[in-house]
């Protein structure tokens, strides 16, 4: 992949840019739609594409990894082939389920042993493994397997586990630059800088990370517990030594008010399963600020779902309607909430972009910030 | 509404018409989705429009009356304005439901009380108050309010049904021929043929149902739990009588071998939860039999869903994926499915519609019951 970056804000950190894939070009700022089982839930891929303008989607190595199983996805012809997304995609590693969600986790410095949260059945994922893998799903963008550190981890276990994290990026990077890709297109393994809340563990982890020339670096281990303040000054921390000519993922975040802050500090990337889950619980968000559905002041407010929305379900229906649907279980609730969330982050993305592009971002975020923090 | 008896096949008692409503035209044979409580389970208004191409879709009084309730539907305008759906709908009388989901059911001359199966309060339906509701709701068809006898009933129990039912229906015409509709546009009242399994209370409530002279005319207690054979004799006695130059209308059936055997007795429409509710457990109907997507045999079977399916689905998803998606509880195998099994019955009757045009209807069916009978 090639990144090319094509406008700094003069007042911030905010970058515009485009990543060019084999399967397409990602205009950054960037948010990416969680599909972590190879869907990104209640949500078809020609809604992800029409509706929410997707422009890049997630899947999760852990979670595919155990289902299909790599042995189908390799049949398939890959994770595109098999889920009918045709544009760019990006795999995790794993490495946040496995200390998350899986049962029984023994780490070693060989890699992590765990039991599947399905069936118990015992696994062993290495950094070498983990390369396989994701080869294997074969997303355009693959990420390290890295030790996830608990938010609350005191000084000593961040940097033991910042060691080990190192040691095995340098296993990754060996194994993914011994191997090919399997489908004929290319793949980009993006390291990930850990270190806790530590200045000077992000540092170290942050020139150790550029050090590799990768396509693209992330951050990792942020909005894990730690207060906003916090997360927003490792950001800064990092993105003072990434490198300035390739993409910066910050992962696992946020709310729109995150995002935002994030992109001022020179993020280009993003994901979160927030608008999916959260709207799977009535929450919408807006320009205006979020939207509870269950809420019986919307019982007989018959007025579009979100008159400034950007997809046809905030034409399309009613707020009366889509709270009756909330009330009452239908599924058709989840969906019209999935859509209309992620058009939602699609279009504050995109517009950040704008106003990075017309030089007037600042100036935009402050008036959004204090709009999406609203409760309507 | 108007009905236009269009073509008449030679061998079998199977008709092609067309019905005009104030919300669009009609091609019969039509089959219905059925959108319990305002919303065709897992499927968008436009993909119900476009995808599925449904004609007209129900409603359940008995539902929609509890939520989100009569004065909120009022507010609204009528159920087209609350839930989008702006062509044909449907409404049957809360009758099945009070007698299969209600609690503490009591059942007097005057009408039925009971208690909601959501939090316990109490109701009464009586014919005057169902017309009312059905007129507030808006729907384009609405049906009578009868007492739907159950399946093992025996035959006194059932004649006494019967005429009680009879006179509910002089009740239901009385007050409907006395109020307006609400919105500005026509609605019609349908009487519906009761009688359980036995020919000659069937004959008796056909003749009674004949004489109202109504726009179109129904059968109900059928396909709840007597022997198919039955069922169909049963179309055949009721078919014999009911006008000609009416819509016949098959309440809650059914299979697509049942559709096909009841259009080729002179049934023009349909409605049914099997679709939605079936694919929602990984059921797929198709022109060369049923699948069940859990089924492992599809696990690395990446053809698409149904080659010779109508809807979008059916080439954009491979059987794997879809298998996937239900093995791992995604809300998008849902939606998948729901999409392409009721495409598919959308497709089933315009099939037969123009195979009754076409003139070749009986040899067309003959071949269509032996594939759908087929499990893949
Ligand atoms: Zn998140
Ligand atoms: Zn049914």
């Amino acid at each position: 992949m090639k990144f090319e970056l094509q406008y700094k804000d003069t007042k911030t950190n905010a970058r515009a840019g485009l990543i060019t894939t084999d399967h397409g070009v990602i205009e950054t700022p960037i948010f990416m739609p969680v599909g972590t089982q190879g869907s990104v839930k209640a949500v078809h891929m020609t809604e992800l594409k029409e509706d929410i303008k997707a422009q890049i989607i997630l899947g999760n190595t852990y979670h595919l990894y155990l289902r299909p199983g790599i042995e189908i996805l390799k049949q398939a012809g890959g994770l595109h082939k098999f889920n009918s997304w045709n544009g760019p995609i990006l795999t995790d590693s794993g490495g946040f389920q496995v200390f998350s969600l899986a049962e029984n986790r023994k780490l070693h410095e060989e890699g992590a042993e765990f039991r599947s949260h399905i069936d118990g059945s015992k696994h062993l994922f290495t950094p070498e493994k983990v390369m396989d893998i994701e080869r294997t799903i074969g997303a355009d963008i693959i990420m390290a397997f890295d030790e996830c550190c608990p938010g609350d981890a005191d000084y000593n276990y961040a940097k033991e586990s910042l060691g080990l994290t190192e040691r095995w990026l340098d296993r990754c990077f060996n194994r993914f630059n011994s191997t090919d890709p399997m489908y004929g297109y290319n793949q980009s393994l993006f390291p990930i800088v850990q270190g806790c809340v530590y200045p000077d563990l992000r540092i170290r982890a942050a020139e150790n990370v550029a050090s590799k020339g990768a396509d693209g670096n992330a951050i990792g281990g942020l909005a894990v517990g730690e207060p906003t303040e916090k997360m927003y000054e490792m950001i800064e921390v990092v993105n003072d030594i990434l490198p300035k000519d390739k993409p910066r993922y910050l992962m696992g975040v946020g709310t729109p008010v995150n995002l935002l802050e994030a992109i001022e500090r020179g993020v280009d990337m993003f994901d979160c399963i927030m608008p999916t889950r959260n709207g799977r619980n009535g929450q919408l968000f807006t320009k205006y600020g979020t939207m509870n559905m269950r809420n019986q002041k919307w019982e007989n407010d018959f007025s579009p779902l979100d008159t400034e929305g950007t997809s046809y379900v905030d034409s399309l229906y009613s707020k009366a309607y889509v709270r009756h649907l909330f009330k009452t279980n239908e599924l058709l609730g989840l969906q019209i909430a999935s859509i209309h969330n992620l058009a939602f982050y699609l279009w504050l993305v995109g517009e950040a972009r704008k106003h990075i592009i017309a030089g007037d971002f600042s100036i935009w975020k402050s008036g959004m910030v204090t709009q999406l923090s609203n409760r309507l």
